[in-house]
């Protein structure tokens, strides 16, 4: 890498690579320019480093770009927006490897492209260890910001995508679980790469969106599962489920109640059994998996891809049939006290 | 900072924070919400790593703050956008004292503002020294970007904001100069929040976007110093002047020669003469002054706070009174060779 140079670093990494259409002027310039075309554009942040975010001997580079990505494409989607563009500031050691890098942004590149959007540009700069700043777009193309503050009483829960794989991997690899286990295994592809379930979302609010104009003028079509398929709350599952609920709950000042039994997962308990842990803690409390959990008008179907777990009540506070659970914390990154067992910083 | 936690500090960040107009939706939720009146945005990231870009014996936190932003903004401005929104990833060692988050998020919000805009959201995580991504946006306002790429034969080079005094601040560092002497302070503050001249920019070119119902509708007003007042190419110096001019150059397919008369400095000879340094070759090859050199078509009047330093010619290359200057290089992340004389990490 040192020999390399930034310059030619920089040429590395954006050799061939194919922009969306939304990128109206890539990298090589003081800036670039990203299309808004709702005149509004979502947009978030989250930085990883490494040892503290993911572990080079744990996951190879490459899954360690698509997690970067996916986590922040995941944020843009739980607003209710279809992601557009990423800009990637990456700090590593001179001595990094060249095929380190070059994992990394096939990684981000790959996973860019999954959620829709392409990198419009970035920064690379020497630091002690890897450290990757994702900043993710997404256009919202006319429609609200959905927030975590519109749960309504009565509203059903749900969520789209699995939950407690995340954590069961983190468990596996610090059991240090036989990775040729095929249930073992797929936990460990989970905690490397998250796989948020982009399209459940995007599905249900593109076709509202598409309205009247779309081809489906059945009643079902323009005012039925259409107009249910917008959530009046959402977020992504990054935090534990029992937390990211909390901030659902708190947004909106009301209470929110789920059902253990509608998150029962046979295989993630078989996982557990091996490892001596327990799978309902994992769902409940593990994040990173990036599924998504919303509130639904309750005169509504859901939309495919969404299970119901649990109904938003009157009151405050999230309980798992009808209790509440102590330590529901999730991860926060300075206590040490309710965070998930992340590896610590050496 | 390990004491407050991870939610405490972040709410301790936003308390009392005013948004710019163009945050429609600000920190709270999984992702911010930006206005984009344009339908486009210009989108720019930095990062700056601890004991590699600013030092904590060097600068106060809440300089450090106001440098992170500024080298920002000042890309956003380089391509002819008006700032609106920042979004800010923090990574701090959890024994950070609280103080200090405080006077880099004082920092930061400062300058912002100073640039027009706002901090829209952000992440804080932790890790092993600081850490400070900054993502910059703004608004062209239905005006085209000003890249690098427009420079045409026969332009007129010109630089607003002063050149080599960040370079003279990091040597007094070095030498340990006299903090007290008048011109060593003001050569120590340039290093350490550089003040890009934001407004010798954008007053020229929203100027111009006002055009035809501008109330003045003299033809000099409409047609005259309006006209001439939008750069044909733009960039911000931080790599220094001659590489800088050397991206503009390859972009547009010219050369460019400038005369280092215009660019004397009195008062920067007089600190080079204490330090036994060269006055010349900071303001050539110093980075990190954030002023901005633009090139423009010499049938028209320069804009008010612009200097012209040279003139765009056919061929290739920068040359400084019609000569190539060898080790012209400037800033580069990882090679040791052209590098400005930052500290190494530790």
């Amino acid at each position: 890498m040192r020999e390399l140079g930034e310059f030619a670093l920089i040429e590395r990494i954006n050799a061939g690579r194919v922009q969306a259409p939304g990128v109206l002027l890539g990298p090589g310039d003081d800036a670039a320019v990203v299309a808004a075309p709702d005149g509004r554009f979502v947009v978030t942040t989250d930085m990883l480093v490494q040892d503290r975010h993911f572990r080079l001997d744990w996951s190879d580079p490459r899954d360690i770009g698509r997690k970067a990505i996916a986590q922040n494409a995941a944020d843009v989607v739980a607003m209710g927006a279809v992601p557009t563009a990423f800009v990637v500031a990456l700090g590593c050691p001179a001595d990094t490897p060249v095929e380190v890098i070059d994992g990394l942004t096939d990684g981000i590149w790959a996973e860019a492209g999954r959620a829709g959007g392409s990198i419009a540009g970035g920064d690379v700069v020497r630091s002690p260890q890897l450290v990757i700043s994702v900043t993710a777009f997404g256009d919202l193309d006319g429609r609200a910001p959905i927030t975590r503050a519109g749960a309504r009483v009565g509203d059903t829960v749900a969520v789209a995508g699995r939950l407690g794989w995340s954590a069961a991997g983190l468990a596996a690899l610090t059991a240090e679980a036989d990775p040729n286990d095929e249930l073992v295994a797929e936990a460990l592809a989970a905690h490397r790469v998250p796989q948020p379930p982009y399209s459940a979302v995007l599905a249900a609010i593109v076709d509202v969106a598409a309205g009247p104009d779309d081809s489906d003028t059945s009643a079902e079509g323009v005012l039925g599962s259409s107009a249910a398929a917008i959530p009046n709350s959402l977020t992504d599952i990054s935090d534990g489920l029992l937390a990211d609920l909390g901030h659902i709950a708190a947004a909106s000042g009301v209470a929110i109640d789920i059902g253990s039994t509608a998150l029962r997962d046979p295989e993630l308990e078989a996982i557990a059994r091996r490892l001596d842990a327990d799978a309902t803690q994992w769902i409940l409390t593990g994040g990173e998996d990036h599924a998504f959990v919303g509130t639904w008008s309750a005169r509504r179907e859901l939309p495919p891809g969404w299970t119901p777990i649990g109904r938003v009540l009157a009151g405050h506070g999230v309980t798992v049939d009808g209790v509440r659970r102590p330590g529901s914390g999730g991860w926060e990154s300075f206590s040490g006290v309710d965070s998930a067992s992340e590896p610590e910083p050496r």
